[in-house]
Formats: structure tokens, C-alpha cells, sequence
């Protein structure tokens, strides 16, 4: 490898790869403000040949100041200094140029966590399509009611109120996480006891309280390309270094990224349904990254967000149990099999991390609701929640076939949407050279909520295609709606 | 200011001052093995001689590594690297040492949260004289439960089940802000908007939430000497220096400390009622403080723990109210005026910072249990509120007045104990000479809990002293506890 004539700030960091040199280089000019926000960087080409080195460097450089928000890519007109730019590395960011950021008087304070997405902050109105919305309606919230009566005045009549209203364990209650080990052993094939249970705020409190445990700053960070907003927001607060991993039809391929595998610490990954592509991780793949994971001693965080609905067969088992529970950490949640605001999700973890965790979930919260947790192991263990997902299963399956004919119907061409085996959305794929997200502005003005595929995309390109959710919707509210999204598309095509 | 004649490692840190870079060499060592945990440190005397330097900067030196824990100190024995040594320094150590703590294969993980003490993951057991323990079982249950279904109905009646069940803003729920925002401008004198108001998982995560986003790593964080562990955690956390900041008679006091104030970004108080010593902040003390936080563009965060139980005149207004909401940041809590298993407490935030909070509350958490939030909007709103904290505080003052005259009649001059002004636990000074974690040994054994005050002093010294709680027991079993503390002490005189 070449390495450059004229290093033209000698770099302390020089035993880094040439990409990763460059890359410092060019954060530290747009942080020190060097480089301007909106500012046009250089042709990867003529800075290459500036620099000595080879153009895919200065690619790979850029690929990577763009993941992190440093940058922005305009198709066909080059790079730019992100306009929004301040805190889009979050505390890497803020470690390097402490004096932009400590200006926190009159009032000019910089966000340092502008990195989260609107999304996460404020509900996306629940319209169709909207994503990862569950049927809401036909929640059994008189069961959930009378549990709550019961946890009650059994506490009362035990003269157990202290164990109810006082401090609790951080790990969480052990009626909870019995009822979940027995569950997700069962119903996932996860490797697990109670002991091994730590009770979460949901899926985003868990990925965030893993990194926070797992990883240190400038740590490397496996994402695949595309994914969730809030496992990118998670991995930015823990100022980790990500690693795009792209996604084909067997799932995650960690053999087509060129950096070194063994540098990553740390994988994120949804094997049972891809999202928002769907895809079911296959056995040869899942072999594979297990195998990866022990010889590197690297962690893999399985998100398993939206297993519970699986339509036809048996759900696919997590790759946790594969592993045994040696490298793989387990992430469940509640908020789509039961209801998003009850903030409730877990951990299964191996025993070394088990206390680690639980002191990470100490300082974050302490512990949930000790009367929710209850409610809600009472829940599972009465049978409700097995009924639920029964129930919900066959009607988001009816959901999906709704969708689909309304879609073919109304769209024709102009939306190539498909089968999911599970869960509450689909993938609809739009005609090439569509732009999705225009797609996606044009139906909200139609009162149609679709997420644009592209929202979700690292650095990967991917053909155009919207996300779109059947399962908090009726049929009559799916059928109106692809009606909209008909008009939309026209309007953005016509 | 004399400089080492040979700096035996020259470092990158040579602008900062002696001591640091002191401190910064000999932690290193300490996280490559050089010095090996339980190895005893030189004197400072020697180490001052052979260094050149004045045995005050060794000193310095020292105590910000015993504050961080990284060595102990053992009265009249000399300086020790801490046996429990790994992750002490939270993600400072980390940052420090990749390569010790990479190695996650194994089951060898280091426990990188280890600095998060006992007390904050696992319960400590109801039995008196706990601390931070109000009356559990006086608590309005039924009115609660009833309040429960209220709300559950009322969703249903209007057609709001998907606002109740589904995703909601990270914020809160606005009737809960709305709720605590009308309370706190009037009982506490807070400048306060429901558009300020954060809601958190309880006073601990607010903490958190903040570190995270007013600091990065190495920021300078003021914490009161004494001061509750878990706020220490919350900095350790955060990878922030600690400077602790004594407390007198008036409150904390900045004049006091060496490190120039001005590199301070946070300091974190209890004005209202110092914790663990009860102290109320002096006006002339809070003046010069808000002060020096604008002049300083510094951030004071308010932690009003304990301020709803005052028991003699009106409450001292907080802090917040006379800076105006601009440098002071309020943090309050409902896990002691209502129950501990709530979790659920604030912010007020400068306008400034609403946005940042929200996305560190959106990616710890996404948000709180609707639910919950809108029963306790209901039972503030409703006045359930009001009339608990009523019924409570003349409860206090009796049960205070229980444990004075009872530890009077028992221990006599073995326990000097204190009338409080306000909360749910006083101090009691034990004989000069006494150690305290003995004598809080001894008295678990007898069964009953006393908090040593030595657990909460950071490098100041102080006379021997308990933390004494009595809000959650009764006069019976506040008289049995003091007859066992009186056994207890007599063991570890005797």
C-alpha cells in the first residue's frame, strides 16, 4: 500500500490504516470548523492523486465520515460538510473538539445528540402504513386491568407492599423473568434461566445499556445495512466506530465488508426477520457468524424484534441457542407483541455479563415498574400472552393477504410488494429509478405513512422501496389507503 | 510551580497541570499492570522527592485516584492499588486499556460498570433505620388501582386505546408534565412550563441522562463531599473527573477547593436537604453559586430528593427558582413522596437542552409506561397528591420525634443524633474515634441497617456518623431498633 509523500498534519495515529488517517483528518477539519458546513469536499479522484494514494482510500474514508453524518453524499455532484452537522458524531465528536461544545451559556447549547432521529423522539402519527404498529384495539386490556387489581391486593393481603411499592432488584422481577425463560426457551429455543434474564425499558433500552457495557469509544461496531434507526442512534451515543455490513438474501454477510472482521467488538444483528428487508438469516450464515463470533471473541447482540408471528411453520429458532448463549446476547421486547407503551423488553445474557448489566441497568433507571413487571408476568404465565400471539397471528396473516391484493389491485407495476413470513410489515418495491422518499413525502400528503427503504440504508445503494405495515390496520383502513398510496405514486410519477 | 527534572515518560498531557499529569501516569500503570492491585504505592513524601515535585501535588495526585477509585487509602499504612481494581474508572479506565478489556472470550469479561455499588442493583432489605424508605403501607392503594382503570376506561370510551398504548413522545406524557409543572412552580418556587419538563425513570436516570448530555469524557463534574453513590456512579459513568466539593455548615462550598471552578461543567447539589448531612443551603451560599454558574457558564443540576417533608414553616424555594431556569437544572422524583417501584421522576430543563434530553431519554428507554404516567397526572391532578404529602409529613415528624426521644433513652452519649428539618432520615454522630462501618456492621447483625457516613465522604474526613432513617417504620419498631442499635454499639465499645 502506498502511503502518502507529504502527511500533511503528521497524524499520532500512524499506525492506522491510510483510509482511517484520512478520515481522522478530515472530522478533526470539520470540527475545528476548518471545513464548513455545506462545504464541497474535494473529488475523491483529485484528492487522491493530492494525496498519494489510491482512490478507493479516499472512498473508503468518505464511505465512513458519511455513516457517521459528517457528510453528506449528492449523487453525481460530490461530498458535502453536512449542513446540520454539530454533535453528529456524538461524544466522538465531542471528545475532539471540547471547545465548540462547552459554550453552554446564552443559550447557544449544541445538541450533542442530534443523532437520534426525529422518529424516536416523537410518535409517527398511526395511520396506514405506519411501521412496527401493532393491532392496538384488540388488546385484552380488561385481562391486563383485572391482573393489575390482583397484583394488587394480593401484595395487600400478603403484606407484601413493601416488595411492591419499594426498591427492587435492577435485574428485575423474578416472576418476570421466570415467565420469560420458560417463554422464549420454549417459543425461541433461547438457552435460558432466570438467572440470566435482565428485565429492560424495551428493545432500544437494551441495545443501548449493551453498548454502553460492551464497548468503548472508537470501538468497532457491526450494523447491517440497512437497519433499525435506534441501533445506529445506540451505537453513535456509545461513540462506537460503525461498520456498515450489507445484507443479501441468506442475511448479514460479514465476508463482503474489507475491514478486518477480528476488529469488531461488537454485531448487531436481526436474524429471524431482517429489518425492514425481511430476509430469515439462513444456517449456513448463522453457522458461520457464531463461528466468527467465538474465534474473535466478538459479541453478537440478536435483536429478535418481531419473531412472535411467524404464519406458516414453526418460528425459526434464534441463533442464541445455536450459539448456546456463549457470544450471542438475546434482545426481546414487548412493544409489538403486546403494546409499545408498556416499555418493556429483555436481555438474555451470558452469566459474565449478567451483573455488568444490571449495574448499567442500576444507574439508567434503577429498575421498571415493579407492578408492570408483575401484571405482566402474570400475563404470560396464565396463558394470555400465548392466546394473544394466537390470535394476533391469524389476523395479521389476514392483514398481510388484505395488503397484498389491495396493493396488486391498486398499484399494478407501480409497487412490487411482498410475502412476509412473520411480523407486522412488508417490503414494496418500486419501479427503478423512483426516488422512495419522494414516494414517501408525496403519500403523507395523501395521509398515507410509508418509510422509505432509502431512510434505512448506510452506504449500501438499494433499488427504491417503501416499508409498509399492515398490522395495526383493518381491512377496510388497508384497502383506503392503498387507494392513497395509488393517488401518491400517480403524483409522483405523472 | 516546580517541574519534574526528568519526567520519566514524557506525556502528551504536559499543558496540564502537575498533579494531573501525575495522576494520569500512575493510572496508567495501574491499568497496564505495572502496578498490581493490593501493591502498596510510595509515600508521598518519597514519591514528592524523587519526582521534584511539592508532596501537595502527590497528595493531589493521589486523591483524585482514591475518589475514582482507583487505589485505597488506609489510615496511617500508606496508599494501596484497589484489589477489586478492574473498571473502576468507568469508561476513562476503558479508554485507557482496550486490550485488557477486549478479551470477552472465555467467560473472563471484565466488569466495566463495577463502579455502580451493591446498594444501587440489589434492594437493601425494608428493616429499620433504612434510608430513603417512606410509609409503603399508608400508601392510597386503592385509590390508585381505582385511578388505573379510570384511565383505561376513559382511552376506551374516547377512542383513545392507540395514544395509550402505542409509542408516545419521549418527553412524557403532557398531562403528567403539565401536572408536575403546575406543582413545582408552586411548592418549590421552580420556573417551570410543561415544556420544560422531561419525565424520567426516577431521580438516578435523570442523572444519567444529563451526564451523558451536558459532559464528555474527562469533563470536570463537582459532586458534594458527602454525596449519594448514586451520583457518583452516574459521573463515573459518564468518564467525568470528579472534584468533590466540601460541605459546611452553609452547604457545599466552591471557595473551597483547589481546582480552578472555572473548569468545571457540572456541579451537582442537594440544597434543599444536603445527602446525606441534612444541611440546607444558606441564601448568601445559593447566590454566590448561581453566581458563578453564569459567569462560569457552568451547569448546576438541583437534585430535590427529599424537599416535600418539611416539617417547621414553609419549604426553602429551590434553587432553580432564584437563577430563573438559566445555569440551574431541576431534577425531582416521586420515588420517595409516593413509592420507590414507580419509577418515575423529572427534569426541568433551560429550553436549550428539552431537545437534547428527549434523545437521550428516546434512546434510554424511548419513554415511560403511558399508563403510569397518566395515573399519577390523575392523582396529582385529582389532589390525592397533596393530601399524601399532608398526611406524610405530619407522620415524619412524629416518627422522627419517636426515634430522638428513643435513641436519647438508649444510647445515650453513644449517639449524638440530630433533629432534621424535613425527609425521612437524620444523622447521628457516634463517639470520636469511632469507626462507623463497624459499628453499621455490628448493628446488621442485630438486624437492623444503618447507613455509615464514611460510605458517602469522597476524600473529606469527617467525624464518625450514622444515617439514620425512620420514615418507613413504625414507633414500635423504631423503639425495637434502637434498643438492637444500643446492643450493637455496646459490641463494638465494649
Amino acid at each position: 500500500m502506498r502511503r502518502p509523500v507529504q502527511p500533511p498534519q503528521p497524524s499520532s495515529a500512524h499506525e492506522q490504516p491510510l483510509y482511517r488517517q484520512l478520515y481522522l483528518r478530515l472530522r478533526e477539519s470539520i470540527l475545528t470548523g476548518s471545513l464548513r458546513p455545506g462545504q464541497r469536499l474535494a473529488s475523491s479522484r483529485v484528492l487522491a492523486s493530492q494525496m498519494a494514494v489510491a482512490r478507493n482510500t479516499v472512498l473508503q474514508a468518505y464511505l465512513q465520515l458519511e455513516v457517521e453524518g459528517y457528510i453528506t453524499a449528492e449523487r453525481g455532484s460530490g461530498h458535502y460538510v453536512s449542513p446540520l452537522l454539530p454533535g453528529v458524531g456524538g461524544s466522538a465528536a465531542r471528545k475532539t473538539a471540547p471547545a465548540q461544545t462547552a459554550a453552554n451559556s446564552l443559550g447557544s447549547v449544541r445538541n450533542t445528540f442530534d443523532f437520534v432521529p426525529e422518529s424516536l423522539r416523537r410518535p409517527i402519527p398511526p395511520v396506514p402504513f405506519r411501521i412496527n404498529l401493532p393491532e392496538l384495539d384488540q388488546f385484552p386490556i380488561e385481562t391486563w386491568a383485572r391482573l393489575q387489581g390482583a397484583v394488587l391486593r394480593e401484595a395487600r393481603r400478603s403484606a407484601g407492599i413493601v416488595a411492591l411499592l419499594g426498591e427492587a432488584d435492577a435485574q428485575g422481577d423474578l416472576s418476570l423473568r421466570s415467565a420469560i425463560a420458560d417463554h422464549v426457551s420454549i417459543a425461541r429455543g433461547v438457552r435460558c434461566s432466570a438467572d440470566a434474564v435482565i428485565i429492560t425499558a424495551g428493545a432500544q433500552h437494551a441495545m443501548d445499556m449493551l453498548l454502553r457495557v460492551l464497548t468503548q469509544p472508537g470501538d468497532t461496531v457491526g450494523l447491517e445495512d440497512p437497519c433499525f434507526p435506534g441501533a445506529l442512534s445506540a451505537a453513535r451515543a456509545a461513540a462506537c466506530r460503525i461498520v456498515p455490513v450489507p445484507v443479501d438474501a441468506q442475511g448479514a454477510d460479514l465476508d463482503s465488508i474489507q475491514t478486518p472482521p477480528h476488529d469488531m467488538r461488537v454485531l448487531l444483528l436481526c436474524p429471524s426477520k431482517q429489518f425492514p428487508l425481511g430476509v430469515t438469516m439462513s444456517l449456513p450464515r448463522r453457522l458461520a457468524l457464531v463461528d466468527w463470533a467465538r474465534r474473535s471473541a466478538a459479541w453478537i447482540i440478536e435483536d429478535d424484534y418481531d419473531s412472535e408471528y411467524r404464519f406458516d411453520g414453526k418460528p425459526i429458532p434464534s441463533l442464541q441457542g445455536l450459539d448456546g448463549g456463549r457470544q450471542v446476547i438475546y434482545v426481546g421486547t414487548f412493544s409489538k407483541v403486546l403494546f409499545p407503551s408498556l416499555r418493556m423488553g429483555f436481555i438474555v445474557s451470558p452469566p459474565s455479563l449478567v451483573e455488568p448489566l444490571a449495574a448499567a441497568r442500576a444507574i439508567s433507571g434503577r429498575h421498571g415498574s415493579t407492578l408492570e413487571q408483575r401484571v405482566l408476568a402474570r400475563f404470560i404465565d396464565d396463558g394470555h400472552f400465548a392466546r394473544h400471539v394466537r390470535r394476533m397471528k391469524a389476523l395479521y396473516r389476514d392483514r398481510q393477504a388484505v395488503l397484498l391484493d389491495a396493493c396488486r389491485q391498486t398499484l399494478g407495476e407501480r409497487l412490487d410488494i411482498e410475502r412476509a413470513d412473520s411480523g407486522l410489515q412488508t417490503m414494496g418495491w418500486l419501479p427503478p429509478g423512483s426516488d422512495d422518499r419522494e414516494v414517501a413525502r408525496a403519500a403523507r400528503s395523501f395521509g398515507v405513512e410509508v418509510a422509505p427503504l432509502s431512510r434505512f440504508c448506510l452506504q449500501t445503494n438499494r433499488p427504491p422501496g417503501l416499508v409498509i405495515g399492515y398490522g395495526g390496520f383493518t381491512a377496510e383502513q388497508i384497502r383506503a389507503a392503498a387507494h392513497q398510496l395509488a393517488r401518491a405514486t400517480g403524483t409522483v410519477h405523472g
